[in-house]
């Protein structure tokens, strides 16, 4: 799967929630996700872009985990990447094993995510712990799939909501980083 | 977990089903196990005597698939090692991920193992596509917990089931890789 996401910091939560029901956006589900960052023992997966993080997401009681490799974004406006996701079923033993065959805990992130459903895509609204408001908007397309057309219809998007600005490329791991909070 | 396991050579299933039924063990569950080896892009697990693995299982109309993990082994006389297992989703998925941060495939190895079940024991008797029939004998320790005892325990029984030689501490997939069996 190839994902195409582009993400903004945004003035408040308040705000972009009354723009995304006046456009007709649907809520969705709400979720805490803690996501472990690992980096690897050959290349240091900050400077090839890639990612490789075990996610635990907590809805209500349920909670669910699954291993995410990102691969090197392909386009320069958005993050185009491929994505493999799988389930699991012990965070614990992942992260584990992970360890053993030589892979570094880098750290985690915790967010809050809103998501809402609108058209063909993906919108999150992210409180992510120690980073200011931001929001997300993403689309899925199959392998193959040309993704200039889906970026532009999510920049288009975003400027239906008032976002013409504040565009951020680099991941919430690396402005976690960046800023060394932890 | 601490895995203590030993196996030997077996004339033929048959004789050995007797045995097994004549000291009481109980026959548990047969499942088709195939294994896809990974080798670590850092370090050459066959030299390291470690192990990482994606396992499908299928019993009748069930399939499970895990990733384990296994440590070098500590011990010389059975193969006493560190080993962690979890269930995952997908194999092929999980596939794409180990190559996509750098594992590559070595081989698979597919058999029919017949399990059984004896005091603290877990008896297998395994026919491997490509090798002779073998029985191997395993017990489970706690992180911590002496394995001598175990493990003569293992090579009691052993004895009692009329098996004195023909034992192996090279793996399946160690021994389909000696002969270059495909």
């Amino acid at each position: 799967m190839i994902e195409v996401e582009v993400k903004a910091k945004i003035n408040s939560f308040e705000e972009m929630e009354e723009k995304l029901a006046e456009i007709g956006a649907t809520k969705t589900k709400k979720e805490f996700q803690e996501d472990i960052y690992f980096n690897s023992p050959v290349v240091d997966f900050a400077k090839t872009d890639e990612a490789l993080r075990i996610r635990t997401t907590k809805e209500n009681d349920e909670e669910n985990i699954f291993i995410t490799y990102k691969g090197p974004k392909i386009n320069k406006e958005a993050k185009t990447r491929k994505e493999i996701e799988m389930g699991i079923e012990n965070a614990q033993e992942c992260s584990d094993i992970f360890e053993a065959i030589g892979f570094k805990k880098v750290r985690a992130v915790r967010k809050n995510r809103q998501y809402y459903s609108y058209e063909d895509f993906e919108i999150s609204l992210d409180d992510v712990e120690g980073l200011d408001p931001y929001m997300e908007i993403e689309i899925g397309l199959n392998d193959g799939e040309d993704y200039t057309e889906a970026q532009n219809s999510i920049f288009e998007l975003f400027e239906k909501l008032g976002i013409t600005d504040g565009f951020e490329r680099t991941s919430y791991l690396e402005l976690l980083e960046t800023f060394n909070i932890n």
